[in-house]
C-alpha cells in the first residue's frame, strides 16, 4: 500500500509542510519506501519530481522540501510496491496529456483484475496495475467528450462512474488532477482538511514540526488537503466514506458524488 | 535560439560535466535565461527536471549538477524564448507516451509555418511552434506504424523523413530520444562528439573546470555527446551538415541519414 498527498488551493500555497508529513513515512516513521513522486501543476502544465528511492532519504526530496515551489495543485505519492518492481516506470504519480492539457495520477491499492481491460491510444510504460487504470481511466473520458467538457459537472460524473467501474477490479483509492479539478476517491482510506481563516498552528503527526498558518497565509487563502490519513495531530480531518469522489477547485470542496458501479 | 545537449552512451554516466558547460550559457556566458530542462531516461521510461528560470541561477539545475544522476540517455535545452512566453509549458524537452515509452524533444530554431499543420492525438499543452511540431512528428509515427517497429532503421527513416518535412517549415534542429536511440537533426547548428578510450583531459569553453575522463571510465564505456555548438575547448567535434540525421545507440554514430524533404 501507499500514501496520497493532493493539495488544491485558491492562492499559490507550498506543499512543503504536507510534504515533510508525508515523505518521513517513506522509510522512517513508515514502510513505503519503495519510491515517491510529487507533481506540481502550473496552468494546464505540470511538472513531476519522481525518485525510485525511499523518499526519508531521498537529496530530492529533501531539496524540494527546502526549495518550496508555490503552485495551486500538486499530487504526491510514496510508494510501498505491491505490483511491479522498483523503477522509474513504476513511480507514481503518473502523467498524460489529454485534450492539451496535463493529467497526473497518483493510486492507492491494488486492482488484481484491471489488466483484463483493454486500453486504447494510452498505454503502460511501466508494470503497474496503477498506471494500467489511468490509461483506462483517461481513454474513458476520450471517448466520451470531443474535448475537455465545457459543463465542468460532466466531466466530474465521469470520473465518478470511471472510478467506480474500475474499484470493481479491487481497491481503488486515487488522486487525479487535471490543472483545474483535484479529483479524489476513496475506496478504503482517504481523508481530507480545508484549511482556512481563522488559521491556526498544526503540528505534524510524523516529524517534529508545528507551523503557524496565520503567519503564511492571508484571510482569502483556502487549501484543501488529501491524505490517505491525517497529517497533523491537533486538527479536524474529514474521512471519506468508501466509494465517495471528492472534487476541489478553488480550495473548496466543491462535489461530493457517488463513486460506485 | 537555444542551446541544446544531448548523451547517449553504453554504461550508464552522469551528464554533469557537460550540463555544467551548457548551464552558464543559461544567463552567464549565454543569453539563454528563459528557462531550462534536463531529461534522464531508465529503460523507456524518462524523467525530466524543468525550470522556467534561468539555468545558471536555478537552486534546481545547481541541484541536478551536484548530484549526478547516472543515464544511459539524456536530452537537455536551455531556452532563449523567441515564440511563447516563459512558462513551464513552453520549456523543453517536452515528453509524451507512444507504444508504451516515453519520447523526449527538444529543439532549436523557429518554425513559423509549422501551425498549418493539423494534428492528431497527440496536441500542444504551452503555446510554442516546437511542441507543435513535437506533436506532428509523434502522430507521424503513431500513424506509419502499429507499434514500436521491428526494424530498427524503418523508424529511423521515418523520423528523418518527418524531420525534413518539419524543416521545411523552419529551423528545425532537434533532438529526439525513445529511450533506445538518441536522435539529432541538424539544420543549421549541431556537433558531437564521441568519447572512448583512450580518455583524456577535457576543458569546458564556459566554465573553469576540467575533467579527466580516464580516472571515471573504463576502457569499454563510449559516450555520445552532442550540442548546439562545442562545449569543450580541447576536443575535435564532428559539426553537422544541414539536413543531416545522426542516430546514436550504444554510444556509437550507428547511422547518418539524409533528412531533407
Amino acid at each position: 500500500m501507499c500514501e496520497l498527498l493532493g493539495m488544491e488551493c485558491n492562492v499559490p500555497t507550498d506543499i512543503v509542510f504536507s510534504f515533510n508529513g508525508l515523505r518521513h513515512r517513506g522509510g522512517r516513521t513508515g514502510p513505503h519506501a519503495d519510491g515517491w513522486g510529487l507533481a506540481f501543476f502550473e496552468g494546464r502544465a505540470a511538472r513531476v519530481f519522481l525518485d525510485p528511492s525511499p523518499a526519508a532519504q531521498s537529496p530530492l526530496a529533501r531539496f524540494l522540501s527546502e526549495t518550496p515551489i508555490k503552485t495551486l495543485l500538486a499530487i504526491g505519492h510514496i510508494r510501498r510496491r505491491t505490483r511491479g518492481d522498483v523503477l522509474l516506470a513504476n513511480t507514481h504519480p503518473f502523467m498524460r496529456e489529454l485534450w492539451g492539457r496535463h493529467w497526473v495520477f497518483a493510486h492507492n491499492g491494488t486492482l488484481p483484475r484491471v489488466r483484463r481491460r483493454a486500453l486504447g491510444r494510452f498505454n503502460p510504460i511501466g508494470t503497474t496495475d496503477s498506471e494500467h487504470a489511468f490509461c483506462y481511466l483517461l481513454e474513458g473520458l476520450r471517448s466520451s467528450f470531443p474535448g475537455y467538457p465545457r459543463r465542468p459537472s460532466e466531466l466530474w460524473e465521469a470520473i465518478a462512474a470511471l472510478g467506480g467501474e474500475l474499484g470493481q477490479d479491487g481497491t481503488f483509492n486515487f488522486l487525479l488532477g487535471d490543472g483545474r479539478h483535484l479529483f479524489a476517491r476513496c475506496a478504503t482510506r482517504l481523508c481530507h482538511i480545508i484549511r482556512k481563516a481563522p488559521f491556526g498552528v498544526a503540528t505534524l503527526l510524523d516529524d517534529d514540526v508545528r507551523v503557524d498558518f496565520s503567519a503564511v497565509t492571508t484571510p482569502k487563502d483556502r487549501i484543501a488537503v488529501v491524505a490517505t490519513s491525517p497529517l497533523t495531530a491537533n486538527e479536524t480531518w474529514t474521512i471519506g466514506r468508501p466509494g465517495e469522489l471528492w472534487v476541489f477547485d478553488g480550495g473548496e470542496l466543491r462535489a461530493t458524488l457517488s463513486s460506485l458501479a
